[in-house]
């Protein structure tokens, strides 16, 4: 079933990750390094051994942007998503390893050991552990039973209150830096109290939903999620030679970006064009949750939303269909065209004449260039409003392993 | 959809479960009681919500023990799971409240009290949740994708590393007081060291596994777990009136159980005889980790095998045929006579001559009188060894609705 070749390569990796693992004792940052590979590679491994089991179970779905339009095992992220939580479950001890073994009394970096037990360090992690492990859970039982929106909003709320009581017993800082702009209004410092609270529970809500929102052809699920993973690790690794507690915050931040960022290569190997599985709303709940998680309690929710970017835009853009102000398909990925094998914008027929908001929504993009109208008899067509029909309708159709034809359509000749 | 009357009793009833929660912010306990009977009543209402979508997700089974052969949703554990898990998580910070309130400061009820936040008891809570949680997910991916038996022997031991990396920061206590008759040899007091965290990794597995096996007719899985509950429960409620640190391990317990038993009340009015719902393998491993986690944290883990005696004594009956020493069939529930409407032992076929193995186990079992062997021609047959099957043997053909019958078989008239 697996090549000689691929059973030594994944044989000397998990190794090779078991070899740092067991030597980095006293170094976390390290092990974690050594969970992310062992995580990869495990997740490379397993997922075709485990597709069997998925089509078995009738967790499938169809590739509709392929000519043989292949069934394929759907919500593979959930196997990622174990081995994760089994990784980070095993990761525990290893940040307290010096507690354990009496070095804390030798070491003198201050403010990272204290003389007792870390017991709201130790508490974090779990509560981060837990919020992440719910809304997983809450993933996969929207991929078996598809849940409605209204609880997709609801339930990420609740999955976030361990890590929200964690940030209040912990530093509970509700002061905000005002930007300068506003400076004449708010003053240079603003406590929003409550509202704070409010905020970092729709972090969840929104990190999650604007990844599985942004979907549709191959890849870009997870393509996007370890774009984000790694920006913020880079950031996080800027704040390693601070002299305060800001190192310990992004530190925290890195155990659990490092893993995800392991387990992430392993299933995308798999997901890449041509995909042999799909992800799943699991895997986009796990990623969206996990950025939402550290960067709460990594205290740099603000700055998160500078990775979030092109989900910002394709959630404002969306948000007239989601919120049924524009009718909304049930499926609004590009449309595949056989002949030509390329991908093309796929698009909806609204009824004439449009109600009042669709209307004023509609001129709005027209003005704006992010809708092509086109009137057929007593309708209109409008494309669907997402980033990816977006591109299409830009810059034309593409294949949908397309880096290359994007760069072809953007630097002309 | 619902009738008025009990449209007005489960509204009544959630009034008064939100009427004691918000007037108790001091008292932890009673707080407990009414998410106890809002998640009981809420898993009651929403479950005939759902079984239409349960359905359409293709989540059910058929209920072989009746004439019709109806196929009911299945799986419907995950719902009391969820429901719990969100009382659980809104509950989190009512043991902390008088902290929230500065109302400790004034309390005077050491040990209770400490000075500053007692992070170490918010870390053991959530660690509590995240390993229940975990089974959660385990049980449900285990209904959906029909987990291997090793995996479900291992995933539970990784599931528990939470809760005892808490116990190890905690008390880390791992002496045992030894039983009289073994005085002479190990004395008083053993210390168990690694040995006990073992056994408590142990346990974790044990609990889960052993409801999940004594399984096969309407009501089984949820009144053992009740019957567990309300057992452990009443157990924790002797200990409330003590003036040292058991009280508090013992309203830790106290908080998992009696919502738990409010939901599992919920679930069971639905899966009672004739059942119109299955819990399936996540209500068990639920209801298992729920025990394993409340008697770990509340230091009782061995008083918890006096309430699983049944499970102890079929898992021990089951043990030949769940490690194949003896022929297993795909199910062993009993034998449904459509003749009779009774249930009857159901039976596996050996073919002769037996390994000298399986020979030891059914002529040990033939002495204990807890087999009965037929030959037929080249084979023979035994029952199925389990204790719903063993109470068959011994009471006679049943009806599923059965206590009654039970009642006249064991009492001669």
């Amino acid at each position: 079933m697996l090549s000689l070749t691929a059973f030594l390569t994944v044989a000397s990796t998990i190794t090779v990750a078991l070899a740092i693992i067991f030597n980095t004792v006293h170094d976390p940052l390290t092990a974690s390094i050594g969970f992310g590979i062992l995580g990869g590679s495990t997740t490379w491994l397993i997922i075709p051994m485990l597709t069997e089991s998925f089509l078995n179970a009738k967790r499938t779905g169809r590739d509709a942007h392929k000519l043989t339009k292949p069934i394929l095992p759907e919500s593979m992220g959930v196997v990622a998503a174990t081995v994760y939580l089994i990784c980070l479950f095993l990761f525990i001890p290893f940040p307290f390893m010096d507690y354990f073994t009496g070095q804390h009394i030798l070491s003198r970096k201050e403010p990272f050991h204290t003389p007792t037990f870390p017991h709201n360090k130790l508490g974090e992690f779990l509560s981060a552990l837990l919020s992440l492990q719910s809304m997983i859970l809450l993933g996969f039982a929207d991929d078996v039973f598809d849940i409605r929106w209204r609880y997709k909003l609801l339930l990420p709320t609740i999955a976030s209150i361990p890590i929200l009581i964690n940030y209040y017993v912990g530093s509970g800082e509700t002061h905000i830096s005002v930007p300068i702009p506003f400076r004449f209004i708010f003053g240079q410092i603003l406590d929003l109290g409550p509202i704070y609270y409010v905020y970092m529970g729709m972090m969840a809500v929104f990190c999650t939903n604007s990844i599985n929102i942004l979907a549709g052809i191959n890849g870009v699920e997870i393509g996007q999620s370890l774009v984000i993973a790694t920006s913020i690790a880079a950031n996080d690794l800027l704040f390693l030679n601070a002299f305060d507690q800001t190192v310990e915050t992004h530190l925290f931040s890195l155990f659990f970006l490092i893993p995800f960022i392991g387990v992430t290569i392993g299933l995308m190997i798999h997901n890449w064009f041509p995909a042999r599985v799909f992800v799943g709303d699991t895997y986009c709940y796990f990623a969206g949750m996990t950025f939402a998680v550290v960067s709460v309690l990594g205290h740099f929710s603000k700055t998160l939303l500078l990775f979030f970017i092109p989900q910002i835009f394709n959630f404002v853009y969306s948000a007239p269909q989601l919120f049924k102000l524009v009718d909304c398909p049930r499926h609004r990925m590009p449309d595949f065209n056989p002949r030509t094998n390329k991908l093309e914008y796929s698009t909806v027929r609204l009824e004439q004449p449009l109600s009042p908001v669709s209307s004023i929504v509609i001129k709005l993009f027209a003005l704006l260039r992010l809708v092509e109208i086109k009137h057929e008899k007593e309708e209109i067509v409008v494309n669907n409003f997402t980033l990816l029909n977006l591109i299409l309708l830009k810059f034309g159709p593409m294949h949908e392993r397309t880096p290359p034809a994007l760069r072809r359509a953007v630097v002309p000749r």
